[in-house]
């Protein structure tokens, strides 16, 4: 996504030290995901595509589960160990901080949905001359609830920040609500927060207090609206489900926009990275996890399930396929239903229609997998490869005990098990005489019979 | 769940004579299940809950149904064989009260989901010095249609019952509609039903009529109200749909409250029963039919179908699992795609990642069950047993005989049939040498193609 | 559907020249299906069942795909090379309509709703003495939008037809809406078209012109009103999306009606000609393709896929059955999950329970197909039968190489790979013996834990 950058660099506070009880989990809310995607790295990665220098994370418990979720990314953590408020919270991001010289942006690891363009336009609204001190981010919800208000004018400039609880009747009634999420200099920053004071209610130190104080010093404070959908907050596993339900709507919406049929798209789930082409059909309840790309005129059948899987152009899915991390379809290949591929390359032009594990294989060009074939590709300890070549033919209820390799052309007979490689061409047989006991079922049958009723 | 027992005994008279004729339904409307329990069940669950010392389900056919469904529960049925109106309907149960001397509450069989709480509420208004003679649950739909109306005072006390064909256009703008849901002391319930005429329209006795009379007697009556979703009336399978549906939302807004995460909630149907524990999560797509616990810590992956299973904590489910009555996975145990569990008892740490299926069957902890291992359970007339010791490994593709013992750490190579128990750590090996007729597939492939253009 | 059919023959003029170009496809959008059908043939059967007598699609583009679309159908197709609005395309199917001299009745391909009943309700109004010369489908939406309007009298009567953008303030608050679709005599209609201009806007010929010019000559024209639902246009996949749920919601509720319990209605989607009987439970997510008859007292399981296929009175689907064409359960026939069945037939009370794959066979009456079970119905270049006997039983983990016959109350042993015919009442054996290592999998594991510290 390009979004255009501001000319003095960003650096992100994102606050994450919540409780966050009511999600009643062992895993630290901001870690929860959406779109397959934990909410505070769908928060770190537009921050990342606005361009951002610095990320601090302000955490107050569950350290390591943090450390892990952000270990590949360039992020700092800052410990409150006290939750005294956002103000205070904020404040314990300014040793990660030292030297930085830009914009601040402090929003909420459980707002997972900021946009980079908003992130962007926050920050560009603290440039050029006669700027304001201070740049906040205000929705206008359908219900604007307890939410703190803003008082301001048609222009945007800030008059009042006002917490719902202290608001009169007048400012309640006002429809314009403080998302928290705020922009400003980080030379402004921190001297304004040493002047915050928690002389309220609850004792804590507010983070919006700061618009109050640059007010008070005479410096203009700015709102800039957002769409309400995108400062969804979520404290609970029910507004994680709504979040979940309002992404993937937007998800399945643009699918639809860029050309592909949704059966009943209320039924398919992307993940945050699906990539999906034109003229793909996607028949109802298709399952998407991380890493999926399905190029164009592909037909993705019911009850799918993709993860980490490459579709190719004119291929088939399903019903009922499963696709696990390293699937692979090549063009106008086939999988069918209760199929299930890992690690495994289907040629072009190759199907696997029915009741088949393929794990750690690659399946040349046109090839035929039977019914019920199974690569054993696990002997309990370690993992090896099956090698199928082109245009072989797999006859079902097939056993391949891998390491091994089907030569091109070479036909394996239904329920051979397999152990050493097949040369190409020829075929390959694993399987015992025929035999026939005449009579034997019907004395079986008696027997039987009699058992029952004796 | 607990509720406060009025002092005063409850019997419960439960009308189920009506014909049900929009269902098209050879089974009794009221044995049409929600969340898997027939609707009459439901509430007996909740007189039962209530502490009723009496039930009496007044019926006009299909007797044989009903005496099944309520077989195991301490029921009597009454036989309303003319259906001559509610009132009527009543009268039918007092034989089958003949000595209770409490409090009467009639309910509907096609009303399932009234709650302990509010029996227990409406029966406790007739309690206490001062008490009126009767109590009347009352609602206020969104669209209050053609239901009968009930005209109280602020306090609720009734003074007139109307239905809404004789209603003037005053009254039918009234909110507050009539349940049907009475309560009355027996001693009074019996003369009162005895004075209800059928002078009307219809000529039929309506139960409402005694709270006309008892107004009349210069008693008082009292209307308790309740949420309208709690009468619900059922008439046809559109609206045993709209019923399910609301009964799935409130059960899937509690599982997110104690701690479960659904990804999509409105795609996961619980049963009645359903026990569901903390950080547990359901991916799309998910079914329980009865009997199913699940401890905390474990996935449900999408697609999966639960039905008198037990999972631990720790375990993964699915995707396309199916787990059927008697189907264990004690800790951390997996089981995976197209697997199919039945009486079967999966240790902790064990294995059946796809294609299998488990009958009848005990798996030992760390046990490994390869892809397409078929437990071969039944002969055509009698179940067997199959025991898989600790840290087994069963070759994928194999085919274990029953009755058979595969012992502690052995290992069955893929494609066995295994028809005799096999020793702890041994190899167990069935299988035919495999042959190879080099060129074959060439020849076969030459003479199939000459065929197809020939 | 039986109809009055009007007195005048009908002959329908369906506009299909638009280029789609929203839908992003490269399939031509009136090809695009809904509920299993593409738009167009839903809308040429609306025609059919109307009684009509021709039917000419004015194409512009993609004339191969249409032309296999409507192969077996009696359809001319018009080219209409420039798109000049319209009223150009209209006269682009005179040629095809010479010497007809009834009722022309113009639609558009991408308004598939259109009911036969509608269409003959249009053409009636043209019908008997004072009939209007013209008649046109009005709707009221929800959201008139950019709708042109109809300005008519309280007998519906038009005294205008204007294009929004043309409209005053006063006619763009009329609710009443043009859906193009119009009844005009053919002897009215060609010279009604010469006489349309292009002095517009746009340049183009506009067909709702010819109600003006009727006007002007001093005829009469009547407005018909129809719901909006049935004029839903389709110019995106969203739209596309849309039209398949309201469809479907339609269906569902009709299913109902009829006597069948949909536990959750909004994830059964059915085809266009799905017949479903009466007490059939379809339990959540249940898929039809076309080609589906489902009779009295059959349970569909969830995740079932059916198409092409019957299933008798109290047969049992699933769950995860898939049934593809010529799949035919007779009575109390039972395919359980993993199961697929294709050209197969599973006779009266015969089982198929798990993880099998019937593919052309025939299965008598009673018998039972163990878990696992292949029919290997391919060679690779050819297809061949498998019949199984009445009574027969196919142990587990078979491969049944077809072309090949089990005999009545035959028995397989598990893990058979059947080459030959099985006689009846004979117990067919392909096994080799089991053989024993002991201590071989201790040794084994030992050596694999080795290497992997090592």
């Amino acid at each position: 996504m390009e979004t255009m950058m501001p000319s003095t660099p960003i650096a992100a506070i994102i606050l994450a030290a919540g409780k966050g009880t009511r999600m009643k989990s062992d895993l630290h809310k901001v870690l929860h995901p959406i779109a397959g995607r934990p909410m505070l790295l769908h928060l770190i990665d537009s921050f990342d595509a606005a361009g951002a220098a610095k990320r601090v994370v302000v955490i107050g418990s569950a350290r390591e589960q943090i450390e892990a979720a952000v270990a590949e990314r360039n992020v700092d953590l800052a410990l409150q160990s006290e939750q005294l408020g956002t103000a205070h919270a904020t404040q314990m991001a300014k040793d990660a901080l030292t030297g930085f010289d830009g914009t601040v942006i402090v929003a909420f690891g459980d707002t997972p949905f900021l946009k980079p363009e908003t992130i962007t336009r926050l920050a560009g609204a603290l440039e050029g001359e006669g700027a304001p001190r201070i740049a906040v981010l205000g929705f206008r919800p359908d219900d604007a609830k307890a939410y703190g208000r803003i008082i301001a004018d048609d222009e945007g400039a800030i008059a009042k920040m006002v917490e719902f609880k202290d608001a009169n009747a007048a400012e309640r009634a006002v429809t314009l609500c403080n998302s928290g999420v705020t922009a400003v200099r980080a030379a402004d920053l921190w001297p304004l927060l040493d002047r915050v004071g928690n002389d309220n209610a609850a004792g804590e130190y507010y983070l919006p207090d700061i618009v109050m104080l640059a007010l008070a010093d005479g410096d203009r404070a700015q709102v800039i609206e957002t769409d309400a959908d995108e400062v969804i907050g979520i404290n609970s596993r029910a507004e994680l489900a709504y979040a979940e339900h309002r992404w993937q709507q937007a998800r399945r919406a643009q699918a639809m926009a860029d050309g592909a049929t949704l059966i009943a798209p209320e039924t398919v789930w992307f993940a945050y990275d699906t990539q999906v082409g034109r003229d793909v059909v996607i028949e109802p309840n298709v399952v998407f996890g991380p890493g999926v790309e399905v190029a164009d005129h592909v037909v993705l059948h019911a009850f799918s399930h993709l993860e980490g899987a490459r579709v190719a152009g004119g291929a088939s899915v399903g019903p009922y396929a499963r696709l696990r991390p390293g699937a692979v379809l090549e063009e106008d290949a086939k999988v069918g239903n209760f199929v299930e591929m890992k690690k495994a390359v289907l040629g072009k032009g190759a199907k696997a229609s029915h009741l088949t594990y393929l794990g750690d294989a690659q399946v040349g060009a046109g090839a035929n997998i039977g019914a019920g074939t199974i690569t054993c590709n696990y002997d309990g300890y370690f993992k090896y490869r099956t090698v199928i070549g082109e245009g072989a033919f797999i006859g079902s209820n097939s056993a391949l005990v891998a390491p091994v390799t089907i030569g091109d052309g070479a036909l394996v007979a239904a329920g051979s098990v397999v152990t050493r490689d097949v040369e190409a061409d020829a075929l390959c047989l694993v399987r015992p005489p025929q035999e026939a006991k005449p009579g034997w079922a019907k004395r079986f049958r008696e027997r039987m019979l009699a058992r029952k009723k004796g």
